[in-house]
């Protein structure tokens, strides 16, 4: 038997666990070839790919990253590197001249919409779902959110301690385009006052008026807001804001906005961090690498089943998997009635609009 | 409305959120007074009670132990400190007197038997499961057990380069008395080698030949062992080995005892760790924190709707509650077709035993 | 005896650890009662004091920031509350009201140099240093800065997997206005390409050079960045560099600013991070509780010499004191001659300039 | 110019980041060849040698243990594979035939006397001092050493929650087996009651005294221990009291021995910690790796200045070297003045002895 794989889209904590279980597995038990590609589907298209001993992949559980390397924008159906034209037959064709039984796709829904075109040309695919924001459809839950979760909270604990020291309103930006998964999770662990997320558009009065009430009782306000956090219509947009800032150099992302919509309306000093990609650097933390683990070890169950064209899943707790064509392109947002909105609302946070 | 609130059994990184989840929630939403009994259900036997504020369980999230304070062997039904007589109705007097609404108690297996037949005798009680080792039944996970996972996580991350610069057996003793939850996510996330659990009696010629095997690869070998681990019947005892050693005074758990089993039979040196309480104390992983927040809020709920005589659980993944009657003194042990099992298996992990 | 303590400036990580010390070894030693004011001198000026118990002082070891907070501009001489009026008789009146036998005074360089005037007016003072920073004359070392370093260098490892995985140049903006202290030890811990920091001006050239070279070698460069970098004379400040900016939004600071000059001269993707206050919030590492317990302890023994106007300093590695008046404003930068700067040069770091 | 480079005695996190810093330094420097020996000594004895490429050494600095292996017990001076023969002629004749300009030898005091004599018989030498228990004379400080001391720490502040919970006499044993500057930091650090090292010999009434008088305060007693820790003469001894020991089974180390003779002396329960290992593997802290880099660059320098047969060291804070010759195998204890032992006692900890 002889398998490739490769990691696409963004870097993720728990990826180098996956290609781990994916090989030991496939090595161990159907004694397989493993073949890696080099930078996502970039290996594909340019034929970068490189055989995999049991020995490359031992020791790297741990290891941040992947050590395939990755590619936000490598797509057969439109290559950059030819004016977006579509390579895909000669993808294909590689697949079919290296004599491969099966590719394991690990990626974003991004990279799982292109793994289903690829199915349809006849290459045999399992997908393995990433995303550091857990926001992807057909799964409870992705490996290095977990890890981002424990890098945000660890920020908010430290801004506990400097934010009351000075009674400051202190400001975490966390990652979440489109979904509050991390903001929120962060929020809750390292007990914010506010968080701010798309599924719930802001209103910097409330913000204000929180802000102030915890003032009153001498105390400081920390603020935790998923990048992708947005105003109510009607409210100073971003853009406003920003056209309105006497100091543009301040303004960085959306917590700068924010501070910035708090200039002149309340009377504590305000400080924004903005974590950015370290969030998803370095090493898993063990609930990912057993996660990724499991994931990869049913992927090259799959594989071993024939089962292709799926990707692999954890509902209810359980591990299943569900069909490519099904992982649409749709973003899980964090649901109103999620018990974690209720869990906030229980110990008293705002979510910077009346509910 | 009037609720106490008490802590019984053994630490847990997380009773502290609990804590301030169930108050926090019960001062917001109903204006409730809570009461903290010191130490477990002594503080209802020698009525030791402190009356909390916002301000006494603001803060306490990230504390590990529990600021009420708890004792392993307090039971009103049999009290220690009058050679075991039953005091439970002075229990129930108290109770009346302070006119309490409701009891929230958090605690281990034990504790719930002793609230089952506390409500019989007209207390009202929530229950709040509480264990380390991950081992009660009713409930899927309990929170503590995640920051256990991590800190054994960390020791086998350690013990991997100290094991591999000088080529040893390193053994890693973990938490884990009736069932192997611990030590099998430490060694599933740390890339051990061996895992023994209580749930897989170990074959101490298995355990040579496998590291025999890693020896004859130049390599080295990470065991990690539940403290409850146990040999194959037939096979020497641990009782034996201890009587057999010429060192006692290096037998300190079963982890020495493997050791001094392994002796004469392997040419590596053997080291081994017992990790103990470091286990349970400090500050709780950020998923712990939050899944006993929510444990708090959901008891306040049940407290709201007068549900009481159940104890709060989380199954497939979804908060809910069971009856005290039903939480049995059973042993939620890991099933041997647990997914668990299956991803050590897929990754070449040998349990010291042919499956 | 009778003595007061103030936590001045900026909070840093082992303010605790002093007062803890403080008030412990005079409790003990010398059967003393410890007022703490709140916030600075403040508290001196607004009379806000509070008498500290043992309990009080126990248990905050561990603890980021300080339980008497901190103000950042409240000066006797120029009192911020009255529109800078002089208020320093006041405060020594206050200071013999409450019949002080002396005053502990924890702060930076602003701090120490109003200590240095009210000593003159007769309050008997003996100063610890503190700056997370640490670029205080007069001593090797200040506490805070070993916990600063230890943040930041986690973050440069964390960026080092995502850098190598998308083969991109990363850029960690630390603090440190006018020393390069905290962003040429993350760095250098880190396993940083290129470190920027005040003493040494850059030259956007030089940085673009070393970007290109590591590219061709199909590798990656993480770039440190002091918040006081700036670039050599000449060369494109930062200020027209914003001007000049498409897109002001993505600006925050100098790392940002960094970026922007990159952007269009070399082929790979640029993130910056930024980590703000995080560096300086949370827990002290074991050697800041140390040296911050030691400057504490050193501080009593000054006070039952009666050794007033003097600050406990570390030189040499060895604890001593220097006269407040020889505290000078100037800041201590790092010597280019540094074993610092030797170890960076020897393992092939770039400074982004031809030194 | 062709060096060799080799690890002896017991990992140390460092190594690898002395490692890298030798190497890199002089393949930039003086386009050396660096030749690497397997498992210390064992290397040059049993000619195993790799040659180590740039790349080999790169982003190895953040990695726990030795990329060489190491061995305890290598001497050519009397070979345990050859019954203890003198086998330094051949490996001086190996070290000739290989070509070698000079030789950096990383390990501890034993290490260092095989180098001096390895010196005289015509080796060109450069040490750079390894121990984990900062117990070397020539030098301030080893690498290492922070991290141990880290791990440590993190255990005494886990033991705080869990001690106060349960109002228990926790007990943790370090290593140090002939100096307690493990314990003594961490312990400091981490703020324990009672610290036990081979430089003060305990009484073991004394230790029962503070228990006792904590335990009336309601409170709770943290002891670290060094592994060397020994009673004072008079007292029971640790072999009578682990024949006195009514169960043997958990007599582990020291810890436990206190532990025993605790027993039915005190009220309150006692629990024991023995960290072992786990300290002196993982990742070095950024102090660690920043000294062991100073290590390695300092290293390359001798050799470029041709400066043989002395070891690095760092003397009052200043990078410095110092002849093998006098690099005696005394230990360095910690002395009864210092500066430390100081703070210990301005904080009330106590030494388990009338000092």
């Amino acid at each position: 038997m002889k398998i490739g794989v490769l990691t696409g889209g963004g870097d993720c904590p728990g990826l180098n666990a996956v290609i781990r279980a994916v090989a030991k597995s496939l090595m161990l038990h159907c004694d397989a070839e493993v073949i890696g590609f080099r930078e996502g589907f970039l290996g594909l298209i340019e034929r970068n790919a490189v055989s995999l001993s049991y020995k490359d992949v031992s020791g790297i559980l741990a290891q941040g990253g992947t050590i395939l390397g990755t590619h936000n924008r490598a797509n057969p159906l439109s290559y950059f590197g030819r004016d977006g034209a579509d390579v895909s037959d000669e993808v294909v064709a590689y697949y079919n001249e290296l004599g491969l039984d099966g590719l394991v796709v690990i990626g974003g829904d991004g990279t799982m919409s292109i793994s289903h075109e690829m199915e349809k040309k006849g290459m045999r695919i399992v997908g393995v779902p990433k995303t550091i924001d857990n926001d992807l459809m057909a799964t409870d839950r992705t490996f290095g959110f977990d890890t981002a979760v424990s890098i945000a909270t660890e920020a908010v604990d430290r801004l506990q301690t400097t934010g009351q020291s000075h009674r400051r309103v202190m400001i975490l930006e966390t990652m979440g385009r489109y979904a509050g998964w991390i903001a929120l999770e962060s929020a809750l662990a390292g007990g914010g006052d506010i968080v701010l997320i798309p599924e719930i558009p802001y209103d910097i009065d409330e913000i204000v008026r929180v802000c102030d009430e915890r003032e009153d009782r001498q105390s400081f306000t920390i603020i935790v807001v998923a990048e992708g956090a947005k105003p109510q219509s009607g409210k100073m947009t971003v853009r406003e804001t920003i056209d309105d800032s006497p100091d543009p150099i301040r303004l960085g992302g959306v917590g700068n906005v924010i501070q910035a919509q708090l200039k002149g309306r309340i009377d504590s000093e305000v400080r924004t961090t903005i974590l950015g990609h370290v969030q998803r650097g370095g090493t898993p933390t063990p609930a990912d690498r057993i996660l990724a683990t499991q994931y990869g070890a049913h992927a090259s169950e799959l594989i071993r089943r024939g089962e292709f064209g799926r990707m692999v899943a954890r509902q209810d707790g359980k591990l299943t998997s569900v069909p490519l064509s099904e992982v649409a392109n749709m973003v899980k947002t964090v649901p109103l009635d999620s018990p974690l909105i209720k869990a906030c609302h229980a110990v008293g946070m705002s979510f910077g609009a009346k509910l």
